[in-house]
């Protein structure tokens, strides 16, 4: 194996705390894009298990392309109906057939890919029902896979399928805690079952001014669930309560919680939902558009315009990539002393070892009194490690333990 | 008219420049996914002309959706065939009927969606036969509008269609103007006449690592022009050459350039296709995933996931603050002196004017000697013009003249 | 109103038992082409329903034409599943949005069309699960009614929408009847009961030589109750004997029962399916193309081709002229004696009211010692009844109790 | 070879002209129901020869689905536009990859299936352009075939792919002969060439009452070359003028022609159409629901509901057996003294060679004077003559020269 082209530097004298301005966001996951996400990444998990169950080895795919079209709903208080359904439809190639002693045999990658769908949907939104709700096809094109030269090569390192950037960084700002955290509380189990009004739709936005945060939310509230508006308002008012709570428990800062500020009252304008997705009423959705593997939109930060969603788990290093940049930076910062922000950044070649890449750079904001020599050599050490490793990624996403989006 | 909510502050001592290690990308206009972006804002495009034609104002609509879903082909030395053709769907919603006293008027969403698509391929590829490669069709929802209340408004400053993000930086950096100039190079008029076997669908990344720069080229070459392997060589060593001559015209940097490395002549393994895209076989696109709007994708620099492309541009904040906020950046850039970086970060809230943002936050790397207070008046007072007239944006769009991605 | 134009002939000597050979054809439930027929008038249905109780009055709709595309399965002994679904879409125009006071009301076209046709799916098949073996689309085009003039003209008669034909006869030939008893037979709620391993796709075609019989099935065996070679054997002979009692209830003719003859047990030729209907696997099938309103296809006798399912059962001659005809036939051949056949053949004129048919011709072959002179005026009068109350049939259609297919 | 189970009987005293009254239709080569016929067919004769070529067999394939969604226009004296393409798609399946020493081998399936669509359209309506008005999409499903197995039974008779029924007869009736020819004259190049402005999407219906026709005909005139109101009724009076001429020509009845009979010139309702088929304007299509092979719908004939349009022309009886049955009638009419009408009705085997029908019933309406014994033995050698060479029906179908629809 050849030595990894491992590189580190340091990025300057200020973190992103140290800026007096900060603009943060997250789609939550009934937020039109992320739903596409998870019908992507749920497509590409069933082939995986159907590939592996099968053949003992996951068969070339990426699913990566999708669309959701939104649907038209006339929700009211109390009620209300989806009058045109969702249509989503997951894109982009699959092995769908093999040829095994010379015969073809077949994969139902339709039926896995409608499915999977229609059971990501269910176990994601509370109020939508597949069976009245959705759409669901799938423009998904078919490739053959000779098993033999699987088998011949499935104790190799696989080879990149693309020239493709990663992009990682630690820690995060109380800011972009603060967003995560928000959404996690308000779709949240618990939050659910006493506030079930609250729909799986939410979007969150803060914006930063020194020590003052306004996050603005906006909620899909479930009309079924809320008979007029003053109980609409009372919701409003106390995911508001809730929200600001959380703020102060996790930290010390101003919070202005704003919660679907485009209501207006008087005109009639509630933001209301029949099954708490604005999907339901016209917001389209394509994957690769959602929140990057850290949960969040960071657009003061460098991140990868890579989807993860949907590409195969095996050597798609826009998938692969991506997630070892954000696992290397996390274990920098936690592992390496006298740091402050770190980030990576790897670059993969098409056709080469995905634990070849052309570059995995770290570039790390320091803190005072630390110097990039002292930390050099852990970093370069931690960042080899996980290179080494990168195969082993591909169990760990198929057992849904890391985060994509 | 409120005041403007503007900031300026300092982001540090360092410049991209100053970093050892700089990865950038640019997908050029024949990649699945620019091709995805740029039928999206056809339609848009398209449904502009139409209404203000018609109706003498831009209705509502937002297309900045969308699906490629690659075709299939056989190419080889000297021909081949799109063996399935590519299918193209816009997606997103569009006013299709008015009331104009009392009575329903259609809007031929459907016949301009479909016929300026096909415009748009047939426009920016030489190669490829909308009639014989593409299935054009759309997935656009209806909406209705009364014209009267649109008559009455339309002298006010439109209101934020949703809360937006938008982001632009300048100056460039030589490793991104080398990126840029490449691809602008390689599909310019000339070139294509000189060295018509260069598709148009042409990949570019870069790697600096201090002053040495790696240039990663996947250029989709044309097969019905290219009779045999050496040709093919020949073309590839040519492409090669002038890609140098251009770097070294350009800057004196070690610029190492090496085109479409996944090639194995030994097993057969050439970037030929029929059409000049590798959309013709298998590579999906989705709007939104392709160059941000200064024609670059820099995971290492502050930018905007939102998608220009479709959007209309009325009052659709995430196609406007991104347009305004590179404008302001670059106009500050060329205005104020002292100023190695500028980021300009714009934040709109939803049902509130264009021209009041939440906030227009500048960021600055300033030269050494100069001081934040000795610019900050500057910014401002450029940053305050440019969002009073975020109005004047709307022709400027509709004329073509600002490049999106 | 106009007198009717109501013609009546003698046919000729012969009546269809008076024939050597006779062939006759039934598609049962399950069959592709019922189905999609089964899929068109549920939209229908349903489209009545909903425009009945919102505006007291049916809207224009057209949904006459449909397009079921097979899945594929892999049907086993005991098991198997279907590895691509069933795609459906019902396609023609519906009123989609009215003009109410001069404002738009949008009606829930696609919501209704989608769950109306999983719901005649679920209905109709025990073993087909919509959620997991069908993709259902509609490709409905919109329409708009103003809802003024439409209350204006309630108390009108309807004016044709087509100039259509309708055609019905009475009575049933024995074989004819047999074979609408064998689909019946099998499809029963009994036989289902009794033996759940007969899938609802049947086909049952007779050709009856001078006294004998041979009836070729075609039942598609549902092979998750079927565990093996011998059972499915079983099955075959069961149905087979049961088949045969059946026809030896009904009258004294030789009845040759052949099930499944395809079979080919040595190499391993079984029709099973995992659902109950060839659609699951590449049988395809459109509107208009399974049987006519009498539950039959006969070739050797008078009939129309038009469609009866997913036509509006308010003024669309194509659906009311066939149910007319047929029910005039029935009514002639009960009440008028010296007839042993009686056709009955409309033509509408587009435009004109429903009951100003063109023609209104009925063709006798009658008993031996009867006269047409004696029979004409019964003949016409029924005719003429029948015709002054054809709108009685709209509410008939829609309580489900006239056979369409 | 078996001997022929080839049944000849008497059918009574009366042929069609005897009878008083006959309604006849024809749905010219513009109306929906005939285009989509022509998409099916068009696809399969693509399909064909592209296998002819490559492979020097015609491999499996069955499109004899399909679906033509209407689109919206708005024509006006003088102009107008297709403000929403018309939708067709092909629907069924088709071998799309051959095993080949083992190595899999696509076949463009879906590029020809596109490309042979709008070929058909461009070669049939004058004023429809495939680009600009269509979207062309397909719905077949991929097969595969072992191409050793395909050579090893080449030289076989084909084994029937289904149970169908195929009938056929002749001659003529005059009223039969004038709908044909009426359409046939309007459609002529000659007739398009002096009146241009008449559309391609003819229907004509005859009534004959004993010496009297009543002929409706719909015309789409195409609204481009018609200024106004009065140029417009020009044309009609001048198409009414030419098929009186033609049906005074032909024989000596009394023909009264109607033109456009919905038109209100007052309410400003004339036949009016862009492209020249009322398939602009949302009337839809399915396969098999247009003419017969003899190119009539005839209600008051025997016929066969068998689509013959899409089907392959090897193997499918649905399609063989109805041309063989048209041949075998017309032949024997020709050839046979004493027959005033004759009627062919074969049924086949699935599973059983071509050759070897369930049986080939002929039914014969005798002159005076004439008997069946007479006529017996020449019907039956005709017949068994045409059944054993029915393999040579595949090329003349491939040529053209058989009219399906």
């Amino acid at each position: 194996m050849k030595e990894k082209p491992i590189h580190v530097e340091q990025l300057g004298n200020m973190a992103i705390d140290d800026l007096e301005v900060e603009i943060v966001e997250r789609k939550g996951k009934g937020h039109p894009d992320t739903l596409i996400d998870g019908a992507s990444e749920s497509v590409s998990r069933a082939l995986c298990e159907y590939y592996l169950q099968k053949y003992g080895a996951i068969l070339h795919h990426n699913v990566d392309k999708g669309l959701l079209v939104g649907g038209r709903s006339n929700p009211k208080f109390g009620g209300g109906e989806v009058v045109e359904p969702i249509y989503v439809t997951v894109a982009g190639r699959a092995t769908s057939f093999v040829v095994k002693n010379g015969k073809i045999e077949q994969i139902p990658v339709g039926g896995i890919s409608v499915s999977s769908v229609k059971k990501f949907f269910k176990s994601t939104m509370r109020f939508l029902d597949p069976e009245k709700h959705l759409i669901v096809d799938y423009k998904i094109k078919q490739g053959s896979t000779d098993l033999i030269k699987i088998f011949e090569k499935s104790n190799d390192m696989p080879l990149s399928n693309d020239t493709s950037i990663g992009v990682g960084f630690a820690p995060l700002t109380p800011t972009e805690k603060l967003v995560l955290e928000t959404d996690t509380f308000l779709n949240s189990e618990k939050t659910k079952r006493e506030m079930p009004e609250i729909g799986e739709d939410i979007k969150v936005m803060a914006l930063r001014k020194g020590k003052e945060i306004d996050l603005t939310i906006a909620i899909a509230m479930v009309s079924g669930l809320i008979p007029d508006k003053s109980h609409y308002i009372n919701i409003k008012e106390e995911a508001k309560k809730r929200v600001e709570d959380l703020s102060s428990r996790m930290f010390n800062m101003n919070v202005k919680v704003a919660i679907n500020s485009a209501d207006d009252y008087e005109k009639g304008i509630f933001y209301l939902t029949v099954t708490g997705t604005s999907a339901e009423s016209g917001d389209d959705g394509n994957t690769g558009r959602s929140n990057r593997l850290n949960g969040l939109i960071t657009p003061m930060r460098q991140y990868s315009m890579e989807a993860s969603a949907g590409k195969n788990p095996v050597n798609h290093t826009g998938k692969l990539f991506n997630i070892l940049a954000q696992r290397i930076a996390d274990n920098i910062y936690d592992e390496v002393k006298g740091i402050r922000e770190v980030y990576v950044r790897m670059l993969s070649s098409i056709g080469t070892r995905i634990d070849e890449p052309q570059i995995a750079s770290v570039a790390v904001v320091l803190e005072k009194g630390s110097s990039l020599s002292s930390v050099k050599g852990s970093i370069a050490s931690i960042t080899e490690g996980h290179i080494s490793k990168v195969g082993d990624l591909t169990p760990l996403i198929l057992s849904g333990s890391i985060r994509l989006f």
